[in-house]
């Protein structure tokens, strides 16, 4: 078997840093081929299953042949179905022409970056926070620049430091709400304020609601409902329960739609069809009331580990009210999250992600926990820290 | 409902073209919504459904619930099929962890340029050749070069060509056999001539052979065979039916492999589930049959159009071996081939593809037919081009 040499790799390869988690995750695996048994708190996708309406609807299509490429921005069908959605669900009128669906919301993510931010611009993201968008930005040669969040301002950019962190460089303003891998959310009056100031800016702003849906406190709205509306990405991943399928979109203006369309034609082709078609089965009352139950049960999980992990002495300064993640102040129980992470995993069997992986804001101090897992499997987990901390 | 401004466009988007060829499509929808038929011979893709065995595995897969993430490399085992069907087609031994599944071919040709181009970097490319790889050359902000290829050199590009062509800013050329939109081949001996002008001027040789299986003249042979083994892009899209799955793969040296997945857990986090259960049923002696009797079908029908339209007056100076495209030199009927297409659809209810949609070398004088529809609506559509140009 003959093994190639490598050609020099491109200077931006040396910004993509791997995912710390895959290797705890790679070290789980292996343990558990040897017969181990491993507590996941790790994992950022729900553990159920797609619900069954959206299975079916899947099936179906592919009983009936629906196996070739649809538009690039999407079925005409499903993009009506998402506008539908946002009036049912905020009573929102959103032109489906606005509406375009993408390979997971990370295909969104990658063409809005692409198609509005310019070599050496900058982009303004919270962290600690999803770990890709900045690489996004660097695909797109341009500059991620961190607003360092504090649990004060409930782990989100605050106005302040986006009017002083603004300069004539500044194009876009990133954030997410409910927020990876922090679970906190934006209120709607600090949503209006971030937007008034980069709008003021000649910015844009691009919301993250992929976690849509998943929030246990409090009332949900989206920013489609300002008056000077943002971008907004989206997925079919976290609430519809869809990981595997690949499925997400944007909602933005017509002339960056026709922009993002005219690219994904080229880099993408179209978002899965299979999945598309499924996809529609995704706004159905049957699969509502799925989705209802489920919420109710990553709500209760939440509230029990978060009670659980705080008797532990794990503290949460700022309230997770969404998403599936606990992000816990580590440091009364360890000044090196990195190194607690993989003693947990290797002593005690119990899979958490480093802050590491969020950002370089504090990461040594904290830990990211998921409550993608039973009840019951939480409970083990929580007992296997809590010897685990008290040896 | 409101219709918010839109922000200013990053500068990369002027380079984006919209194809020609789409415009063209949603012409050809609106007349057929009105009662009208159109014969269509635009079409990139295979009229064929999926496989019925790789339909059959992806309801199996659903149906047992895998819906949750895989790794961004790829199933283990379709990895390893992969490899194994290298082996049983062509006696190449590959090591699995040599092969990189993706989201679609695209997005196999998105991670090779991300992670090898740099800015600035020089791609050589084929003109006329498929459109989007220069976007992606565009995307990692690497400069395309187009190579005018011709008639003589059977629209592949020559050794002297790449040498004339490099320069120190030259880093990569990237060639397609069988080619879109030409359908015509590079011989084994041609590939170690690109092969070694490239290597010894310390460049990257990526060769797309999404189209392997679809060749009716001569021996096939994989670029893989080389002794320095290039960059090898493919696809289950063409061959093996499956373009709405959007599902391909990458074979390149182990490093490239390891950057090409950092970088997907980041940016596509990994490929549809649902596909790749599905496409471990594409190598299977069932699967297998069903493909050798399309592949004898497009032969058939490439035969019956050549024929045809050489008849006609359309000129194919190089003989188009294999995909399921056929390049005509219109030069004898029309002088503005876009022109022709849209009077041709307007006006005899035929959609073909302008050359424009393929670079700027001679597009005027050349037309793309597509032979993804029966012999039947070939026979109509030669019929009705006949009448357009007696008229």
């Amino acid at each position: 078997m003959n093994r190639p040499a490598s050609p020099r790799l491109a200077r931006r390869m040396s910004y993509i840093r791997p995912f710390h988690v895959m290797d705890l995750l790679a070290r789980a695996r292996h343990m558990e081929s040897q017969g181990r048994c491993v507590i996941h708190m790790e994992v950022g996708e729900p553990d159920f299953p797609t619900p069954q309406p959206i299975v079916d609807a899947g099936m179906a299509a592919l009983r009936d042949g629906h196996t070739h490429y649809t538009p690039a921005a999407g079925l005409p069908r499903l993009r009506e179905a998402i506008a539908g959605h946002y009036h049912q669900r905020f009573g929102l009128d959103i032109d489906p022409n606005r509406v375009m669906v993408t390979p997971g919301s990370s295909g969104a993510i990658q063409l809005v970056m692409d198609v509005l931010v310019d070599v050496g611009d900058k982009v303004l993201l919270p962290d600690p926070g999803y770990p890709c968008n900045r690489h996004f930005v660097r695909l797109a040669e341009g500059t991620p620049v961190a607003l360092d969040v504090t649990a004060e301002n409930a782990y989100q950019p605050s106005v302040e430091q986006v009017v002083n962190g603004w300069d004539d460089a500044c194009r876009m303003l990133m954030v997410a709400t409910p927020s990876n891998p922090t679970g906190t959310c934006l209120s709607q009056a600090q949503m209006r304020q971030l937007s008034d100031a980069v709008v003021a800016r000649d910015g844009v702003l691009v919301v993250d609601e992929i976690y849509q849906g998943l929030v246990y406190a409090g009332e949900e709205f989206s920013a489609l409902a300002l008056a000077e509306s943002p971008i907004v990405i989206n997925s079919f991943s976290k609430f519809f329960g869809m990981t595997g399928w690949r499925l997400g979109w944007a909602v933005a203006p017509l002339e960056v739609v026709e922009a993002m369309d005219r690219l994904a034609q080229n880099i993408f082709l179209a978002p899965s069809t299979p999945a598309q078609h499924a996809a529609l089965a995704a706004f159905s009352p049957e699969t509502a009331e799925i989705l209802a139950q489920r919420r109710e049960a990553f709500a209760e999980r939440r509230d029990f580990l978060l009670e659980a992990l705080q008797q532990l002495g794990f503290r949460f300064p700022a309230r997770p009210a969404g998403a599936f993640y606990l992000y816990a102040d580590s440091g009364a129980i360890t000044d090196d999250s990195f190194a607690f992470a993989q003693r947990l995993l290797d002593e005690a069997g119990v899979a958490v992600t480093p802050g590491l992986d969020f950002g370089d804001n504090q990461p040594q101090r904290h830990i990211r926990f998921a409550y993608t897992n039973t009840i019951e499997k939480l409970e083990q987990g929580v007992e296997r820290i809590a010897r685990f901390i008290a040896r």
